[in-house]
């Protein structure tokens, strides 16, 4: 099936907000492995709209669009569907019914604009807003179907997950299912190149790297007839690329992070974690305290930025800091069992670098980061030269660290080390 | 004028990234004044390109894509726009000049495919690139004028600024020139509610509000025959909105930002500042450390989420703690107090509070943050309610830890505080 997707809003137009509506549609139609071949953004204008509608129409087999749903007389697009169709808009009881409960458990007074969101286009599927007041609708007719989707992000991106990918899935005779695998400290040409027989001979399941910010996500899509039986399909490619790629294989799942993964595994083993950070100033405690929960494995950090309080908080001596200076891996080696130490942590990180833009020598340049972890029976300190901007380059460190925290508990795990 | 904008690349229709160039476009043009009715995407194929662009010339006065400027064979833009206009691809000496250095500085062979790139529509006007390796170009036909753009969003941005809003200044017999003002403490429709009558009589220069996350951006744009008149006319603008939002105006230009703000503050007073956060966990350090130059009024900072943490390292009485908990106006004071000690700092910081998503009760509600100041002859706190995700209300705390500072700081200015 091919597809177009129309996004309706001036405030797009305006360059007022970013369209993510279209990237999340286009990415689960790729998942499903459906076709957009155009997207347009058009503005709140009943002409522009409907012109944008024909023309998507004629060319795709469905149309899914985004917008125009609101109690407004700006809000057309159910309208303009509608009457491409043929078809009139009709009352919808249960609709009004969940409007006007919206309303009531807001305490707030329902304007009678509103009730005009739950006048759907006679025959259509009617799809429920779960967050907001909204409901939205799939038309079918001879040729194409068209999905009508709210605007305001967050109520779109459920109704896609939750009403519409299971839609499109009965279409297909059976289910697309997914699993990602998501890595770390791997790039993307060098996944490819560990991958490259195994992705070439892959046509079901298919195999696709995305690259985030310092990371990487794999994701294997089966289509078969039930989930049980892409499961089967999707475990021996996981088994192999789990061969390859071993432990940057980080976790499993599209919303994993590193943070998620290091709290857990702290949680489960009982163990504390304390910080120590210069050049990411704060980044990393941020992110550990981003996990929900993570009050069980993170008591303290220390954010050090001059050499006096490294001195003072963390007792890196004095000396250290004279001969080696504070980029240096003496002084991550100090900074990491300092905060195990003033933490009264299991485990304690140490992080200096020099994040730039100034700062840098030919000897010590902008990008070069030391990076410590301390624990009983382990002292680490890894040597990172990474590239980017200020920004880029505290991200970047901040997820070495994260990864080195994870690296030292598994390994401790492996070794029988006995906390 | 009206333009439509195409953006050319199959990467933006399987969802693997977002539309921001189309949103960068779309500001840009609105800013100028021009009008925006269409926003189109398609992937890299020719006879899809060829039909957008026929289209879209059909409409519009000016046409500008993004994408298929590459080496490959699948960068077609150039291409297809020269041959719906009638014209060949020629080689440009200065591009192929610039790319052959190009290539040498960075120490790396050139491919032949490359020399594509500075093949140029005949009688274009080049766009030099000085972020990569496509130059952009804009050809003017009697109806049309047509601006080619690189697809990378780091390229792009800059040639849109740099050159291509020249260009379109240029057309429009004058300048268009704006200021923005930062904005922080008061909402969108708080906003507009105090400048109702100002935005409503305005139409050279115009006023345009844009939210941001917990912020917002005051833009005066005027037209003008050259800057200096312009700025003659925003001036008096800009006295009536500072005349009514008074110090919610934290700073001026587009990329200000609250942090920014704080650490030019307390260099140019040449005081520091230190940092005890609980719930949100190292935020404000790390947001402090993202601006260069703030290691002259940031030496540390205290991440101390637990009870036993705030005792220890900041001095938090066991008494205060056990009477008011840790979530309390009292805690808050004390760390604020404790971090001034504790870092040896003139400005100390405390804020803690429900970040959520558990935690909360009827009387601690999820979203509730004391935040406390404390100076040599100053110790404020103040109570916040903020809703949200765990993430907005972590940012929002931090933001209103940062606007605190500054105030703390101006009003040390004021009444003639000796620090």
């Amino acid at each position: 099936m091919n597809f177009e997707i129309i996004s309706v809003g001036t405030e797009l137009l305006l360059g007022q907000i970013v369209n993510t509506n279209a990237q999340d549609i286009s990415r689960m139609l790729s998942e499903l492995g459906m076709n957009v071949y155009y997207t347009t953004v058009v503005g709140d204008n009943p002409n522009r709209l409907k012109e944008a509608l024909a023309l998507a129409a004629s060319r795709a087999d469905g149309v899914i669009t985004t917008g125009g749903l609101g109690p407004t007389g700006d809000d057309l697009t159910k309208e303009t569907i509608a009457e491409y169709c043929g078809l009139s808009c009709v009352m919808h009881e249960e609709s009004r019914r969940r409007l006007e409960s919206y309303f009531k458990e807001k305490g707030r007074y329902m304007p009678k604009n509103n009730l005009k969101q739950a006048e759907m286009p006679e025959g259509c599927i009617v799809l429920d807003n779960d967050n907001g007041t909204a409901p939205g609708a799939i038309v079918e007719t001879e040729k194409n179907v068209f999905i009508m989707l709210p605007g305001p992000p967050r109520e779109m991106r459920a109704m896609l997950r939750d009403k519409v990918r299971p839609y499109l899935e009965s279409k297909t005779n059976g289910v697309i299912h997914s699993r990602s695998l998501r890595i770390f400290g791997l790039g993307e040409s060098a996944v490819e190149e560990r991958l490259e027989s195994l992705m070439k001979n892959l046509t079901n399941p298919t195999l696709a790297p995305y690259a985030k910010t310092g990371e990487m996500e794999l994701r294997i899509t089966a289509s078969a007839k039930d989930v049980e039986a892409a499961e089967e399909m999707i475990a021996p490619v996981e088994d192999e690329i789990r061969k390859e790629l071993g432990d940057f294989i980080y976790a499993e799942g599209e919303n994993a992070n590193l943070q998620t993964t290091v709290v857990d595994l702290l949680n489960q083993r009982g163990l504390t974690l304390t910080t120590a950070e210069s050049c990411t100033g704060g980044l990393v405690a941020k992110k550990i305290t981003e996990v929900p929960g993570s009050s069980g494995c993170f008591h303290c950090g220390f954010v050090t930025y001059s050499n006096e309080k490294k001195e003072e908080l963390l007792g890196v001596p004095h000396d250290i800091l004279e001969t080696y200076g504070a980029v240096s891996k003496e002084t991550a080696l100090c900074m990491s069992k300092g905060a195990r130490e003033a933490g009264g942590a299991d485990i304690g990180i140490g992080i200096t670098g020099i994040a730039g833009p100034g700062g840098g020598n030919p000897e010590k340049p902008v990008g070069l980061v030391y990076l410590s972890v301390c624990a009983k029976d382990v002292h680490k300190v890894y040597r990172l030269m990474l590239s980017g901007s200020r920004d880029v380059v505290r991200e970047r460190a901040s997820l070495y660290a994260l990864d080195a925290v994870r690296r030292c508990v598994l390994d401790s795990l492996r070794d029988d080390y006995i906390w």
